[in-house]
């Protein structure tokens, strides 16, 4: 889906002296040695099928899902190898996504992140399947007594996970997406596509944490309440970004995007106040961060950061 | 996968005067009720994804798999309701493998059952999405608490789908099945594809209702071992009635069928060699019932219709 990428360095520090970047690339490298222990090692006759997993997973990025969910654990007090594994297991339903909706019959990408799509490095059948096995790992790792030591807590992660990545959820949002060129978007369905395609997925990311911590229904409102106006800031800072990108670039205006019916809330409203509303949702995110103290502060620069965005 | 067609009413009864199309029937039309209940209706503006889970899901069939499910519960005194749930989720992950074997870059099938397949009768797109989410909402039935009391079960049931549909399990098969046109297979290798491909998925319908029950390991691995039996025999079977209707039929030969690089059971063994194991495996499995009594007649009349396949 929409693809990842933060403040460079370049950019002051938002929170104090803390530093977005590291604690990025930390997040980062836990969550892959998570999901290299967790993916099957290529062995047997269908040792292609693993390959094929482990390919689109450890294809780099900024691993924000990790990171958010994480960072809600570690407001709970969760043990790191329950967040780890959660982290995974959101990091494998992410990157199914990606590789299904790179297919030929989907968004038909040849590239991601400058190397051949799955589909490309094996084939379309393979990278099918290899989409398919990313989804329904996720839901093992999760049901694992090593996750959790609580099944009931497990069975609300699973339960969860399948509402945030199901038709309600991530495919519901990819489907509305595809009427894209037959249906005119207003402001809501916009949003709606958003919540739906990437919203739900970072809501579940900032849920797990107050879920694996055992933290009262306040708190998982509190947390969904924060990725949701992070994942909305996220999205119209995205369209911002490609208006900036494609400007400079390209020379194409937004009304030309606008024109080839890709209707964004920045085509919508207008630069200035989308970047109002960026700035109003990453204040608003921040401040239901409030209960958590500085524990919180990697949770305050992410948002934070949307309004410094170069890339 | 393989299409399940089993002795249609000519056959004579196989147990008493059982009668295993009935109870196929009844088992069928319970497992769609509570399919109908658990799938989410059309409605908003992504209602195509749900009308696309719908669409595969009510194409009819024999619904061998929620039989299984259901009748294994039976024997362990499952209410209802759970293996109902159970065999619904499984039917989903049953639907699921078959829309994706369907696609283009698959099988390229375009009928099913008589019917466009779904990727005819919407888009590939769509197709690879309603897939995704039946897959998805498996898990979700399974994680409710309407499924079962204890959390420990249904995490068990999560775990163990996970492994039966996952990479080393009915997607792995799928890998190893398109390894066919360039791979010379022994009798080991076809009997793993089979395990993997479409005997995994049975040995979890089986092993579902030990489970949901709270049986002890023994049983358990008692049910386990029935399914497997069953599964090679079904599989046997199925080629068995290939080599028939193809001879009858298209005049074709098992060598011709052997020389397309379709390596079957039957063509390593021989039709005489196949007929007698699949007897055999249909007694083994009748066997491992001994200890359920009348209560397990169902399951010993399935092995057993096997001998009398017509379609």
């Amino acid at each position: 889906m929409s693809s990842v990428k933060m403040a460079k360095s370049g950019a002051p520090p938002v929170s104090g002296s803390f530093d977005l970047d590291e604690a990025l690339k930390s997040a980062a490298t836990a969550a892959e040695q998570m999901l290299d222990q967790c993916l099957p090692r290529p062995s047997g006759l269908h040792a292609r099928i693993h390959e094929a997993m482990r390919y689109p997973v450890f294809a780099g990025g900024k691993r924000l899902r990790p990171f958010l969910t994480l960072q809600s654990a570690h407001l709970f007090g969760v043990p790191q190898e329950s967040a780890l594994r959660t982290a995974a297991a959101i990091e494998a339903v992410h990157t199914y996504s990606l590789v299904h909706d790179d297919l030929p019959c989907m968004d038909n990408d040849d590239l991601r992140r400058g190397r051949p799509t799955t589909h490309k490095a094996f084939d379309e059948a393979t990278a099918v399947l290899a989409g398919d096995a990313l989804l329904t790992i996720a839901f093992e790792i999760l049901a694992d007594v090593k996750t959790h030591p609580s099944a009931d807590v497990r069975c609300k992660l699973v339960a969860r996970l399948a509402q945030a990545a199901g038709a309600d959820g991530m495919i519901g949002g990819q489907m509305i997406d595809m009427l894209a060129p037959t249906h005119r978007f207003g402001r809501d369905e916009i949003v709606l596509l958003q919540q739906l395609k990437t919203g739900a997925l970072f809501e579940f990311c900032c849920e797990a944490g107050a879920i694996l911590g055992g933290a009262s229904a306040d708190h998982r409102e509190r947390m969904l309440a924060y990725a949701r106006a992070f994942g909305l800031a996220f999205q119209i800072s995205d369209d911002l970004l490609d208006v900036t990108s494609t400007a400079e670039k390209a020379g194409k205006s937004v009304g030309k995007d606008t024109a080839q019916g890709k209707a964004t809330l920045v085509s919508i409203q207008g630069v200035a106040a989308a970047r109002a509303e960026v700035k109003a949702l990453a204040r608003e995110a921040a401040a239901l961060l409030e209960p958590y103290g500085p524990a919180a502060d990697p949770l305050r620069a992410l948002p934070a950061s949307l309004l410094d965005r170069e890339s």
